[in-house]
Formats: structure tokens, C-alpha cells, sequence
């Protein structure tokens, strides 16, 4: 194996190990030595990849990032309705947030950094793909044109940004996805012409299904 | 002037003291001597008063959340319609996180410990009076009876807390009532039945005004 191939998978060892750590304790509470146990590599394989604690959550952040973003791309360009790609942004992020520690992890000290006021970034980025497709949707004639895109892509990344965080500290997120669907049942019918709500079961049922890993 | 007296009023500058450093810098990073600096008593008097930086921050979550649900109370029975009481519980939460540094110490704790799942009891308290609003709005025939009031409640909840949260990280809460008054706009046409919608306008302008204080 070339030492780069070794370095990366070290390098990736100990951002699993770190996500799982930000993930259960948050940032502050977080140590480098228990980051360390859990990856599995020595101290000095840290120190050689990171410089800090700071450094390593800034990493677990931008990855959360890559991954969501990659998932936002890939179902704006999934050629399904607008309305459709909105449901599946909420329920694959939802996915990720369940099933996947790097996304759970960076979510989280997102939330605990946000009190200060950031980053933006995150919230910008999903802001901006929510109101490309309230853009179509509005397009496509399935959202009355009354309804202001940067408004609908706000109020949607805020809705869901709540919603979440309730589902989190009430079950766990064990409901979250039945709560995405009620979200969707309470604000479809408003944003949309009465002609075309009887799209609105497909509209719920729409899903994203990422590609399989090789 | 009173012993009890004196001590209420020392409790109180601490409490407030308290909630300054913790709105300003978060639990973990809130410091004790600080808080005796910004309160102007003794380190001695904190001491008397409270055990711990846990159990002020605790006195500050409950008295925040004190002054919500007093409010919240006053608007249950305020005798106006239900669905512009909820515009009223959304516009009088936002002001008071706004205007009173205890809520938005309260609010930014609650915040940061609901990334390890607690404490719930202010989500469930809230999520409970939205849902007799929801419940009144339906009797009165301004929601339709499709609508379930658990579901309702803990939508405008989660959402509230999302469209907050959001406003804080982007704006500092400069944006927070007029996104308010789009997650209302966006919101309510879908559950009112149509011969109530000429009501939108009124309900969004509606506003609960604190009795002023002696």
C-alpha cells in the first residue's frame, strides 16, 4: 500500500473516531484522548493529521457539509418535480442525520456553535437550493406564484431545522420522519393551486435514494 | 428595609448577572467570577444564594421559562380567536427573547443541552398549549377538522424553534418577526377552510400586549 493511501485511511480513522466523539459528548466535552481510543491510532497519528480539537470539528463540519450538499445536488438534478425533489431534501437529510455518525456529529456542533451565532454557511447553502426549487415549483404551476421563493426556501430550512431539533430532544429522532410528513401535509395545501393538489400523497411519498457504495 | 428583602433583591441582580454571561457566552464558557463581577455582589453572596454554575443556570431556565408560560397563559385567556392567539403566542415569544436578556439566556441554554436530548419539559409545555389553541381554532371553525391538533402543535413548535433559530445564526433575530410573519402567511391558508381565509390579514396583525409594569 503507498504511504498515501495509508495516511488517507488513518486520516479518515480518526474523523470517523472524532464524529463519533463530537456526536455523543458536543464539543466542549470532547477529548483528544478518547478521540484517539476510539480511532484506534496513537497520538502522534492525531497530532500529525490535526492541529486541535478546533481543527478536527472543522473538519467533521465540512464533511457533514460534502455529504448533505452531494445528496442536495444530486436530487436537483434528479429531473422529478420540484415539489418532489422538496420532500426528498427533508427526508434524505433526515436519512443522514439517523443513519450516518459524520452527518449526526456535524449537525450537532453546528446546533452548539449556532448560540454564537455560527457558521452560516450550512443554513446559507440549504437556503439557496430550497428556493431553486421553489423557483421550479412555482414554474412548473404546483406553488401559486404569490408565494416568494427565497420566502418558501427560508421558512423550509427553518421548519425543518426545528423540527429536527424537537424530534431530537423529544424521541431521539424516532419520529422524525412521520413529523417531515406532517410537516408536508400542514404547508402543502397552502402553497399550492387547488387543481394541482392532488399530487399531494406522491408529493409525500417522493424519495431519494443514494447511489449504492461500490 | 428587610433581611428576606435584601436577600431577594442580591438573588435577583444574580440571576440577572447570570443570565447576561450566559446569554453572552454560553454555558460552558460562562464563568463564576464573572457572573459576580457582572451581578456587583460578593463571591460570598453568589455562594450563599447557589450551589453551583448548574444550579444557576437552572434558576435561569426555569424563571425564562416562567415568563413564557405566563405569558403564554395570559394569551389562552385572553378571549380573542384562537388561530390569532397563536399568532400572538408566536409574536410574544419572539418579542421576549428579543427584549428580555433571562429568555434569551433561557432559550440559548435549552438550546445547547438539547443536543443531548433534555430538557424536555419546555418543548412539552409549549407543544401542549399550541395544541389547545389548535384544538379551540378547529371548534371555532377557522381550521379545518382534517387538521389533528397534536400534529399542529408540535409543527408550529418545532417550526417556531427552527424559523428562531435561524433568524439568530443569519440575522441576530434583526429578521425575527418578519419571518414570522412568513411562516404565518405560508402557513395558514392550508388549514383554514376558504370562507375563513379573508381572516389572514387580521390574524397576522394580531399582538398581545404585557400588562406594564408598576
Amino acid at each position: 500500500m503507498l504511504k498515501q493511501e495509508r495516511a488517507a485511511i488513518t486520516r479518515n480513522q480518526i474523523v470517523k473516531g472524532a464524529a463519533e466523539m463530537f456526536d455523543r459528548a458536543g464539543y466542549e466535552r470532547a477529548s483528544l484522548a478518547e478521540i484517539v481510543d476510539l480511532s484506534g491510532i496513537t497520538k502522534g497519528a492525531l497530532y500529525f493529521h490535526f492541529k486541535s480539537k478546533d481543527d478536527l470539528a472543522s473538519v467533521v463540519i465540512e464533511e457533514q457539509h460534502a455529504i448533505s450538499m452531494n445528496a442536495v445536488q444530486a436530487i436537483l438534478s434528479s429531473g422529478a418535480p420540484a415539489l418532489e425533489q422538496l420532500a426528498m431534501l427533508c427526508y434524505e437529510m433526515a436519512r443522514q442525520m439517523i443513519e450516518d455518525p459524520i452527518v449526526r456529529a456535524g449537525i450537532r456542533l453546528t446546533l452548539e456553535m449556532s448560540a454564537d451565532g455560527g457558521p452560516r454557511k450550512p443554513y446559507a447553502d440549504w437556503i439557496v437550493s430550497c428556493e431553486r426549487v421553489a423557483c421550479a415549483a412555482i414554474d412548473e404551476g404546483d406553488v401559486v406564484d404569490t408565494v416568494v421563493p427565497a420566502e418558501l426556501g427560508r421558512f423550509i430550512v427553518g421548519a425543518f431545522t426545528g423540527v429536527q431539533l424537537v424530534s431530537n430532544v423529544l424521541t431521539g429522532r424516532d419520529d422524525l420522519y412521520e413529523r417531515i410528513d406532517q410537516m408536508l401535509t400542514l404547508l402543502l395545501p397552502g402553497i399550492m393551486p387547488p387543481r394541482r393538489r392532488h399530487k399531494i400523497d406522491r408529493i409525500r411519498a417522493a424519495r431519494w435514494t443514494p447511489p449504492a457504495a461500490d
